[in-house]
């Protein structure tokens, strides 16, 4: 008793101070719990934060062994500092950045050495002439590569490449001015960018390397997996056991594929450093990466239409309505749901093998074909003389898909509506009607609006 | 005819020549045509590229004028190369950069010289202690910092900075063994990237400023305007008109939403950037930017539920069926369907002139409320009783989005089988059997599977 009341005067005492230090110890906890995480999710990402270390040290040795010192002076530096920002994680990022490196450098040096020549043809009295041209020069040399870093080509693959051809090129002509032997200095410089993009490539090769194509061809078979692992999970538990009771809502097959709409500048990236990459383990250096990305533009368009018929089920879910009046009619659309969700499911899981393994796959077809079938049933059931019934059919799935659109406007009207309150939004002037969005948006809970046209 | 003839011989003579010059010609003038495009989409592009040139040209008179360069010397170069990687194309991306150089230049430089001090205590005797622990602390102090960069906080907003991190502190404890005065170096180090940084924040904020945050909310108005574009371009011509035969493939407000389905990486470089930006215009320093990648993401969602609308729409056009059996119903729910697309549409472009403004805004609630009231008007022309047609309407509707999950999934099989086909997969032992696969996906036209349960 006496103790714990002390602790409290303790705290009473002086309020402020462990209750800071309280707050710094949880967020250091957060932050290792974190980064254990980090580490356990990929970890390669722990070799690849030594294979950093690793480097420098390799290449900081050229500073501390006095001969190789001697040999490139204080150059040395941009050993470390291409070393520094070259590294990337995977090979292709280390090669696209080095290579640019090396050639941007180069033919920066060139020009800039050139026009150097050219102008020391003035003179020493030529110096005003000189200085303007110089100025002039790395003016618009500038301007002219920093425009082209908007051509998406060239942001695309070469976008470092240009920032080192405006650093080096900017470097020589200005130091044009000041250097006496710029020659010498300009073959230092090349040589230490030389060891550095050397040693960057030594270690992202053959130290554990990590390679763009491959990880982007795990990606691309991993978001198929993930749309296979949704339509499975909802064809055996929400199709088989009970259409609208069975409350499929948390389950984790229900979310799985929505990192998969959110993609695109994964493998963007990921196919412009396979692009980069010489062949390795199954993968030529002329590997068709382009096609992987038509793969992963339509998987994004599947994971739209699964988006939609998420959004339905659950709108349905929600709105708990027992009618069950043809208990036949019923139980053959189901099977045939049920049959067209699991077979689509499986001939995705078997895609996403065949692209793993490199194998072609027969199955994954006579999946699909098995799931048109089940598509082509749902025809025969429902009678086809009766083309009323085709018309309502066809029309109220349009009204239904236009309801879910209208029910997403309600989500905007109120994110909208919370940003006019954080902003401060104008109000209108007659009266300040505090909410004139509000009676639709007033509510909290999640569905505001269930507008659900079966009921 | 003899000129002609002669120019066919010269040809002739040297066939590769002048197609060489003529590709080349064409290909220049193709890229001068991309090049006048970019500069016309956003004439600020060429207006970023004069700063970086006005940006560089001001650094580089540090250089020409004599006092100023003898008091830095050839660190000076820092300030040339800080220029270079800093400037951005918004003030926030200038901003973030520049902070983030100039604060981890100072903290790996004073901790860099903190190490130098304490190991410079073990005297001359302990080089061979001194250059171990140099290479220790260069190779764990930059493994670490890579690490960082794998947390996610850290590499939204701290990413440059800890490459700067470990560029000075590899820099400093590299050169600490080599330079004798290593604190004049290091305070000429500073300033010379403090006077680029400042350059940099210069130009980008007085000189036409781009602010990061003004594009992320001209952006977010303007996907919700792609939307609203789609949604009343479909309830004017698509259900006003004639809903099945009125061909509204090729129309431009068919596609204009796709864009807004890969926003997300645009949107979270801006949010990014505009969180370093101080107040400007009706933007103060604390500007809910967060909200907008909220909105951000709602309109994606939108967008996919408009994806799936597209594609069912798309499907049913290339069916062509003309049932028009019960014209009364069709004009009903065809009317309520274009009641209820052009009055969102209208919605999201109200709440879209709202962000623009920043006014509050009932029209855009009072939009919704008709599309909502238009969406209960289709409950009341299906007949409540009947409950047999309820249930089928349902399912229909499930079953119509499974029929768009499997034609996607059928996009997917050839575009996997494409891949297979370039990358050479192997094919299964028993026969070779050339396309297993084949007979699904082997038609080339578009929807070689258009099932149709409503036939």
């Amino acid at each position: 008793m006496d103790k714990a009341s002390g602790a409290n005067e303790k705290v009473g005492s002086n309020p402020w101070c462990p209750f800071l230090i309280h707050n710094l110890l949880r967020k250091v906890i957060k932050l290792g719990k974190k980064i254990k995480k980090i580490g356990k999710e990929d970890p390669r990402r722990i070799l690849h934060s030594l294979k950093v270390g690793i480097a420098l040290t390799l290449v900081s040795i050229f500073y501390y062994v006095t001969p190789l010192f001697n040999g490139l002076g204080s150059s040395t530096m941009w050993a470390v500092l291409t070393v520094v920002v070259v590294m990337e994680y995977t090979v292709g990022g280390t090669l696209s950045k080095g290579l640019n490196r090396a050639f941007a450098t180069l033919l920066a040096g060139a020009l800039g050495l050139g026009a150097h020549q050219l102008a020391s043809l003035a003179g020493a009295k030529g110096e005003p002439i000189l200085m303007s041209i110089f100025v002039f020069m790395l003016g618009s040399g500038a301007t002219m590569a920093t425009f082209s870093r908007f051509v998406p080509e060239i942001k695309a693959r070469y976008d470092y490449g240009v920032t080192i051809f405006i650093l080096t090129f900017s470097l020589v002509s200005v130091s044009s001015y000041r250097v006496e032997e710029l020659i010498s200095l300009a073959h230092q410089r090349l040589s230490t960018v030389a060891i550095g993009v050397a040693t960057c490539l030594f270690t992202s090769l053959f130290v554990f390397p990590v390679w763009a194509g491959g990880d982007l061809h795990k990606l691309v078979a991993a978001n198929l997996d993930k749309l296979a692992c949704f339509l499975e999970g909802l064809g055996a538990e929400f199709f088989v056991e009970k259409m609208e009771n069975g409350n499929v809502e948390g389950k984790s097959f229900l979310q799985s594929y929505k990192s998969v709409l959110n993609s695109k500048a994964t493998e963007d990236s990921l196919a412009n450093f396979a692009r980069w990459e010489p062949g390795h383990g199954p993968f030529s250096f002329r590997h068709p990466w382009n096609q992987y990305l038509k793969i992963g533009a339509i998987t994004r368009q599947f994971a739209c239409s699964i988006e939609a018929l998420n959004a339905y089920i659950s709108t349905l879910q929600q709105s708990h309505h027992t009618t069950a009046s043809d208990p036949e009619f019923k139980q053959k659309i189901q099977t045939a749901c049920a049959e067209m969700s699991s077979e689509t499911g499986k001939a995705l899981a078997e895609l996403a093998s065949a692209i793993r393994q490199m194998k072609w796959s027969s199955a994954a077809g006579q999946h699909l074909a098995k799931a048109m079938a089940a598509a082509s049933s749902v025809k025969a059931i429902v009678p086809a003389e009766d083309s009323t019934m085709l018309e309502i059919l066809r029309l109220a799935t349009i009204a239904s898909l236009l309801t879910e659109v209208v029910r997403c406007a309600n989500q905007v009207v109120i994110a909208v509506e919370e940003l006019g309150r954080l902003a401060e939004f104008q109000r209108p002037e007659h009266g300040r009607k505090a909410g004139a969005v509000k009676p639709i948006a007033g509510v909290e809970s999640p569905p505001h609006v269930v507008i659900d046209i079966e009921k």
